[in-house]
């Protein structure tokens, strides 16, 4: 099912900046249990994503509401995406000086990813190297031209991941995911401020390690820091935390860790 | 008008991956005194940016078909926009092993420039830097946040364009259009191997400069080459070469000069 501004549509006008530029934002939220998980936190970010291209977020009541329309409709455990986009008008890439912003909000099956996949799953590195972009960098934009083709280069669905270096050899994220390497007790994740997405499941992950005195940090890595570490995982609002238990080309191996498991364990011990 | 896939539409699937990701190409042309101007250039350009995203090129009969039926109901001198989408289907940012492409074709009022942008306009130097990302370089893809951010910075009609810097520090081109420096007779454009368009009008202007013996070499460039140029100027397919003759904030100005003339003079001679 997908609503357009609150009504039941699938087809969007072919003038809109979404299409002609990607000129807009998403969001991916897990509806599970009758609730919609983190609901405030992607809000919040759709709410600073809004601000950074300058477009007027919408009426937070009304979206609201069209999202508790949609999951009414929704039996069962799905994703949620909630797309906002500038809207039609503006003269070439110049938008218009009242933006008339399109609220594109769907339900869609959740992956059916195995239950394995919380004990380990198998990920490649990416060729294709992200970009640098400091000012896009961090908000979830329609501008995803790099993770389509990152994500064109495997074929093999047991292959659940592509780690991503940038242009400078930093290792960045995964197509759909965020990173996390642990390394003699200690959390590290990518920066993000050259590129990579500000992940709401990244966020929840640094909250649960700092509340359980697990030193975190987010800061610059290479393939070299993925190589040393104890123990990988890659998480995002859908799969939450899947354990890298290996990597293959060029092969390598990582338990599934004590420190994964207590985040994992204690993740699924929070309110959302 | 609007031609989606060969039938008068206005709308397109919400799902489509041009609007999901900015998964697509588009082209812009010059519909003048009844001809598509440089059309085999532009379908090239588009045919080059199917190969690099891998999205199949249309059947390049029926999509010259489609163009003629618009251009038939087009009387008067128009901008065509090609756009060219891996259409729906996928799962997340992995792209259907089955592409059906979306093909959207659509006829715009040729703007009001005035003639008097043929002797001098005047241009902005952008806060905001473009990104680096060799593997997107060159295309016209739909991912064109930067530029929509770029152009959001002034309002001031007079301005007729922004010219923007990387985050390296060089000089690249203008938000919708390519740059041209001339220093010492030699001709001189920012080379587009990190970022920035291949230009058709650009590609154009490098003929014509060989054609009459002039020097012109496509290199790295800074702001300090555009401040010690004795003429510039600025391309695209619509507004064909338009000479800066003013930078505010830093203020500079620069002639209409002899070969930015000659150039001028000899485009109006060029078949297209």
């Amino acid at each position: 099912m997908i609503l357009i501004n609150g009504q039941p549509d699938n087809r969007i006008p072919a003038t809109d900046r979404g299409l002609q530029y990607g000129d807009g934002l998403f969001e991916t939220l897990a509806f599970r249990e009758g609730r919609l998980e983190f609901l405030n936190a992607h809000l919040q970010r759709l709410m600073l994503g809004c601000e950074r291209l300058g477009i007027p977020f919408p009426d937070k009541h009304k979206l609201q509401l069209e999202l508790a329309t949609l999951c009414a409709q929704t039996a069962e455990d799905s994703v949620i995406k909630i797309m906002l986009t500038r809207g039609s008008g503006g003269r070439g890439y110049k938008a218009p000086a009242e933006a008339d912003p399109l609220r594109i909000i769907s339900s869609h099956p959740m992956p059916d990813y195995p239950d394995s996949c919380r004990e380990g799953v198998t990920a490649r590195l990416c060729r294709y190297r992200l970009g640098v972009n400091p000012n896009l960098a961090g908000i979830k934009h329609l501008n995803r031209l790099e993770q389509v083709l990152a994500r064109s280069e495997w074929d093999d669905e047991e292959i659940r991941e592509g780690l991503m270096l940038d242009i400078n050899d930093n290792l960045i994220e995964g197509t759909m995911s965020n990173l996390f390497l642990i390394d003699k007790g200690q959390i590290m994740t990518p920066a993000i401020d050259q590129n990579g997405i500000a992940g709401i499941m990244r966020a929840e992950v640094i909250k649960l390690a700092a509340k359980l005195d697990i030193p975190v940090s987010e800061k610059t890595l290479t393939f070299n820091d993925l190589q040393r570490a104890d123990e990988v995982f890659v998480t995002n609002s859908i799969i939450e935390i899947w354990p890298l238990t290996q990597l293959i080309d060029p092969e390598q191996h990582w338990p599934h860790g004590i420190l994964t498991r207590r985040l994992q364990s204690e993740l699924e011990q929070t309110e959302r």
